[in-house]
């Protein structure tokens, strides 16, 4: 595997391979990011995967500093993993004016779910987003449904300004209790971990109500925040949603996705369920 | 020539050739253009050029609807010029959805100049030359320095995006008598054809006055604001600014470009020239 952190360099390699899967992350890997990993070898000759932790996605008060940055391990699992190249550019490689200076704008869409509590977040994925893909020249990037909300954008965006590359959603990776692999989760404490998967179950017991044909649609949101909050987490949402646009689901709409985010102390936990009826 | 309507079709073709370089156009294309399609020639083995009236970055009460429409007296001249394809979507093509949804949000540039007469306009261009280049892949394109403000922004764009691709800027055509080729001369009448070169004789004028040493820029161009509008032009904007940037103009400066806009009746008139020092 080559470590690469300047985009020249990166150039010069990608002028001399044929297809090349991408796979973006912001480090700290982990099995979820190695599933997205595996993915993308059976998508292209060569997987790419870059690490870059995107100051322009973080609002403030949000974790940027202490984001974990853990870039020799990381590495490591990469080359097990059987990765062609690591592209780690440094800030000033991405950033050279310090400020970026022309955004990649969203929709709607990115005011609305988790862009309610991080405004700009999804402006500043979908810019870095554009910029790596267009220094990656991949055919195909692997991006999870951990993410559902960006992976929709990220969708929405190469669909919209017609962007030569093929996204490939890859299942959420979770722990044997049903936890969402996140590097966030190392932020929980022992207590607050074996708590923490209530998020998945209540989103289990949403799908299970709306395929036995419930389609009260809010009524099963406030009860999932009910009991969350009894148990102790702050909800940021729970929606129901339509699970290719996500737009706010109708009655009859056949695919669906439920959606939260809630926090456990200081830790944010995000997830998410698709159900096709 | 290959004349193609569709993006599909245009991918097959360009996964056959090697270089291309690339003219965007809203076509009723006149000598302007032409040598823009002579630079391209040199650039690249494949010279593609694209037609499309882009609604995005006309405003309310421009002139979209009637914008001339001209396409077999344009491609019977790009055919003459040596083009290999001539790449004109219709409006479907580029908005399946009718409404973009994702735009490319220049820097505050675009509020500026052209931008506080033509509010979006620029976010427009930017937008519709994302998706072109997306779609063209080529290795160069072709703009002409009459749009100066949109040249300026397009290479910002690519820069600060990472596009993979190569601008080239063109010196702007004129005709015998200095005035910039553009559609919309014709809107002009007779009396008014006679007197637009007025423009450019103005900006020769403070060329000449930076050239020997005046350094008073508001002085200048309050000065050609006056001439102008006595002489029955209605001004928008007559400015001195960085020739990089198109950052306001610093006293000491050795880059500059003076920029004007001015209707005569109808019709607006842009043009600028460049002063290196």
């Amino acid at each position: 595997m080559r470590m690469i952190h300047s985009i020249q360099e990166y150039k010069e390699w990608r002028n001399n391979v044929s297809s090349v899967a991408f796979v973006p992350t912001m480090g700290n890997l982990h099995e979820g990011h190695l599933a997205l990993v595996q993915r993308a070898k059976a998508e292209a000759d060569n997987v790419v995967v870059s690490i870059f932790v995107n100051r322009l996605q973080f609002g403030q008060g949000e974790d940027f500093d202490k984001y974990p940055r853990t870039l020799e391990q990381d590495a490591a699992k990469l080359r097990d993993a059987g990765v062609a190249v690591l592209f780690a550019p440094d800030e000033r490689e991405l950033y050279p004016n310090v400020t970026q200076q022309y955004h990649v704008e969203p929709p709607n869409l990115q005011n609305e779910l988790c862009g309610v509590f991080r405004p700009n977040h999804f402006r500043g994925v979908a810019t870095v987003v554009t910029k790596l893909f267009n220094i990656i020249q991949a055919d195909v990037a692997c991006f999870g449904k951990k993410d559902y909300q960006q992976l929709t954008i990220i969708q929405g965006m190469v669909r919209d300004l017609n962007m030569p590359i093929r996204i490939v959603p890859v299942d959420t990776g979770r722990a044997a209790d049903g936890l969402a692999l996140s590097s966030r989760n190392q932020y929980l404490s022992e207590a607050e971990r074996t708590q923490a998967p209530e998020l998945y179950q209540q989103l289990k017991w949403v799908v299970a109500q709306l395929q036995s044909g419930n389609q009260h649609y809010t009524a099963l949101e406030n009860s999932v925040k009910s009991t969350l909050s009894s148990n102790g987490w702050v909800v940021d949402y729970v929606e129901i949603r339509e699970s290719g646009s996500l737009n706010v689901a109708r009655v009859g709409d056949k695919h669906l996705v439920v959606l939260a985010a809630a926090r456990l102390g200081n830790t944010r936990l995000i997830d998410n369920l698709e159900c096709h009826l």
